[in-house]
């Protein structure tokens, strides 16, 4: 649940005068603000049922299926790679004698086909993978250990965090072994000085938040996976998330990391500094290397204050246009209490009503092109509700909203977000998602929707009972990252490739970004020259080489196979 | 000057009762106040003469000078490696034609020794290379192209941007080509709903600051030697300064580099996006590899808004662990709008006293232990002057602060502000400095001077007519950086060997970093033992060799010679 740690009522002086409408006379705040425009109150809006995030489902959750089809059948070009085969008969005595002397029967899983389920089936049940082995190490030691084993013995891995990617990056291809962080789970440190906390790769984000909440201070990144992924995986995917427009990247907040090189080698660069200019910064070549040049054990990160106070409002517009220019304002106004700018389309509110993910009650009519749900965070509650006011206030003034609601309370704020966080869910229920994570400039960026409608329009296969029935937009407009979700019968081969390469190349010639924040995995391995030159990919694949010769990690994704 | 861009007065309530005792009955701020601490108005400061900041002077402001010794005398361990000589008669008719076919007359110094000086000599005047050659593109073509031939001819170059670094990276020490960066110098573009700036690496910072002030915006970044340094050089250090603790490190805030690789190769990596996850991100290679593994020929930055109001407090302290307090309170009650945090101790104020930095009169007296200067920048200036008084109110009524000024306009920003800048200019006017640039858990930070000061004393050479005249430290608390500066009668072997390698050995018994923010270069390339393990630097020998096997790129720097 979010904000279980806020003060516990966030009134806005412009809801003191709830169930009145803000525009009469008796209104100090509004009243000089044109009749045209409303700004509805909340009313009854606590009572609202709110379900948890589509996102949160993670892959353990699911029951075992047989229905999901490896992805070598998806992806036939795949070729296994010349490493020894990691399944029985090829395991040998030796193999498993070394698996077992290493870990504990709870830590490894061999052959086991229903144990194995889980690990081998990404949480959208898109790719399924066909290992035979996984190990859940609990200390560093042991991940040095195996991934030595493997690298002597020609065996490929793949690491494993919570699974709750969306590019196939954290699942098996072939038979590569899996080797999951559940186990490493242990908060190492926590300063409450320099608000450092050092902890491993395997802690769940949502218990590190609750952690830090409890002394003060919280996570600096926040996505609807919370639930489930593992910090390690946020780090080796650089997770982005709802609050980077506040926080930054993990490459500014990240201090530190723990990683084991294929060859077994720890490095140990758990640094609790703020500033250390000692050498190449080698930590952020795993920031976001989705654990293709080792395994991230350990992760220290700077962690910001919890703010006093949260306030959250979501309004709706008649143009991408208008979402803009309330982008800018919020710049303007909101500036340092600003942590969440994120928008929707009106398909997105209508699926989330048909799929009745948010209840029964929704706080605002789909009657609104664009919806944008705007957070602010700060340290003194009564400046945050001032600060809002004159925001909303130049909104109505300029005639750039239509409408709009403001959170009461603790469990409004809530509901409020489980509109936001309720869309990968309700288009996960509507069907077959094809989901892509595109960055470009926020100008443009909903011209793609608009543009990809038109060319499944065009070839007929949009429509309520046609191949796909809708196109979804919605995303974080601070970052200038679209979610585009394509809602589909099934993932068909005539829809794939009608949506791609068209969607790169579209984004190639708007200079985006082909994953803004959900990385490349095995999804997207063979797009990368969409977004990057070949020199920056011949750097790479250098750098791959020179630091896992074998190529024993996570194999088949990431960088193209040509 | 410091903030000509500010609304024209920070009035602090505080300061309304300008003149007046603020603990009397009528202030009913602070009335309930203990009589016994009390905060002093700035009288008539703003008449204070203000100084320009000693980092700020660059090296061409230096009269050509033949007193500095040749690195190579100082540092007699350093052996030239087998790199073609790039000096005449080594360099043949050919090598002249190719440079004179790339580079105009005025972007190229062959063998003049009064042109070559200020090119050859950093600006602290400790070190000073032999080189013949300095060449000045004005391209990223250009760059490339040098590059390449002095890659096929193994020519060593070493890249230079304003000179203005502190550990001898940015001269040569033998004879290698100095490629400067001053002639890259355009702005390429800015957007103003994104706040993304992409300009060339030569542009100097305090221009960028002034054109993105134009425009509502500013650099993340600001340090003393602003007025001369490159953002290139900035980028290639990962230079912190002094709002890190608010805007974060470039790691976060450089969207994308564009570099030249030693054989020539352009990598453009010129992104805008604030998000983008398409393989690794090999711009945080570059960001701190200190032209180790090419040269930064542009830069993509995203910069916040200039915040609308900028407050100024300079507040003084008996203690230590009473300034650690202050920090933690400002942390609560400032929060998001704290933008700086800088302490110095009485030893720093009495040098500025003494060497005439700041002009005649002071706002606080050198009756404390220590002095903070606390930054806050918000875009409510009502808003902020409130915080600041309830930050100000905590400390008085737990008796944390001692005395104090608050800032009444924006000349008494820059005089403040210039109290902070001024001692490293008053520490060069004292002497011969030996500057250290550690990073540290805040609650050892002043353990390493006291202890620094018993151990020069004990060896009895500190003292006034001593080999060592002065033991000053300040920094940047925020961060957890003290800049320690022992100022000598001149760089003497017995003052050095006291020192080092004690204060690398004391930083790594306390976890810290030998270098914080100033990076290694020459200086402490063979100390980064201390803060980084075998496996972390046997990794970056190995990337170092990856990408410049022919070990071009300023040599006998950065990574350890052994």
């Amino acid at each position: 649940m979010y904000y279980s740690y806020a003060p516990k009522i966030i009134s806005q002086r412009v809801l003191q005068l709830s169930g009145k409408n803000l525009f009469t006379r008796n209104n100090f705040v509004l009243s000089n603000i044109s009749k045209k425009v409303q700004l509805n109150l909340l009313r009854n809006f606590a009572t609202i049922e709110s379900n948890t995030s589509g996102a949160e489902i993670p892959a353990k959750k699911h029951a075992p299926t047989k229905e999901v089809n490896f992805t070598t059948d998806k992806y036939t070009y795949l070729r296994r790679k010349n490493f020894k085969e990691a399944c029985i008969p090829f395991l040998t005595q030796d193999d498993i004698k070394f698996f077992t002397s290493i870990l504990p029967a709870n830590g490894l899983i061999i052959d086991k086909e229903d144990d194995l389920m889980p690990y081998n089936i990404d949480w959208m049940r898109k790719y399924r993978g066909k290992s035979r082995l996984v190990a859940r190490p609990k200390t560093t030691q042991q991940v040095s250990q195996i991934l030595k084993y493997c690298n002597d013995n020609k065996l490929a891995v793949v690491p494993q965090g919570g699974n709750t990617g969306l590019v196939g990056g954290g699942v098996p291809v072939f038979d590569e072994i899996i080797i999951n962080t559940n186990n490493l789970n242990q908060i190492r440190s926590f300063d409450p000085i320099s608000g450092v906390l050092t902890c491993d790769a395997g802690c769940i984000l949502e218990l590190l938040d609750g952690y830090l909440a409890e002394r003060g201070y919280m996570m600096p990144l926040d996505l609807g996976a919370k639930g489930s992924c593992h910090i390690g995986g946020n780090v080796a995917t650089n997770a982005g998330g709802l609050r980077l427009l506040r926080y930054g990247s993990l490459h500014g907040s990240v201090l530190g990391l723990e990683a084991v090189l294929p060859d077994g080698t720890i490095l140990d660069n758990l640094s609790t500094l703020r500033k250390d200019n000692t050498g190449y910064d080698i930590k952020q070549l795993f920031i976001g290397s989705e654990g293709t040049l080792g395994i991230i054990t350990g992760v220290s990160i700077s962690t910001p204050r919890r703010p006093r106070a949260v306030n959250v409002a979501v309004l709706g517009f008649n143009s991408f246009q208008n979402v803009q220019k309330a982008f800018l304002t919020s710049k303007d106004e909101l500036s340092e209490i600003l942590s969440a700018f994120e928008f929707w389309d009106i398909n997105a509110l209508k699926l989330l009503k048909a799929h009745n993910i948010h209840g029964k009650k929704f706080p605002l009519e789909d009657n609104y092109p664009f919806y944008v749900l705007v957070e602010i965070s700060g340290s003194n509650k009564s400046h945050d509700d001032e600060k809002l006011q004159n925001f909303l206030e130049k909104l109505l003034t300029n005639e750039i909203v239509t409408n709009g609601v403001v959170a009461q309370d603790d469990t409004q704020i809530t509901s409020l977000w489980s509109l936001r966080e309720g869309i990968p869910e309700a288009c996960s229920k509507a069907g077959a998602v094809y989901k892509y994570d595109i960055s470009m400039p926020v100008p443009v960026l909903y011209q793609m929707v608009k543009d990809i409608r038109i060319r499944l329009q065009s070839a007929g296969v949009l429509g309520e009972d046609k191949l796909v029935s809708d196109v979804i937009g919605y995303g974080h407009i601070g970052d200038g990252n679209l979610h585009l979700n394509i809602v589909a019968k099934s993932y068909d081969p005539k829809v794939t490739n009608l949506i791609e390469p068209y969607v790169y190349e579209w984004t190639e010639q708007h200079k985006g970004s082909i994953s803004a924040e959900h990385g490349l995995g095995l999804m997207k391995a063979d797009y990368l020259g969409y977004t990057k030159s070949p020199p920056m990919i011949s750097l790479m694949k250098q750098i791959k080489q020179s630091i896992d010769p074998n190529g024993i990690m996570n194999p088949y994704k990431f960088l193209p196979t040509q």
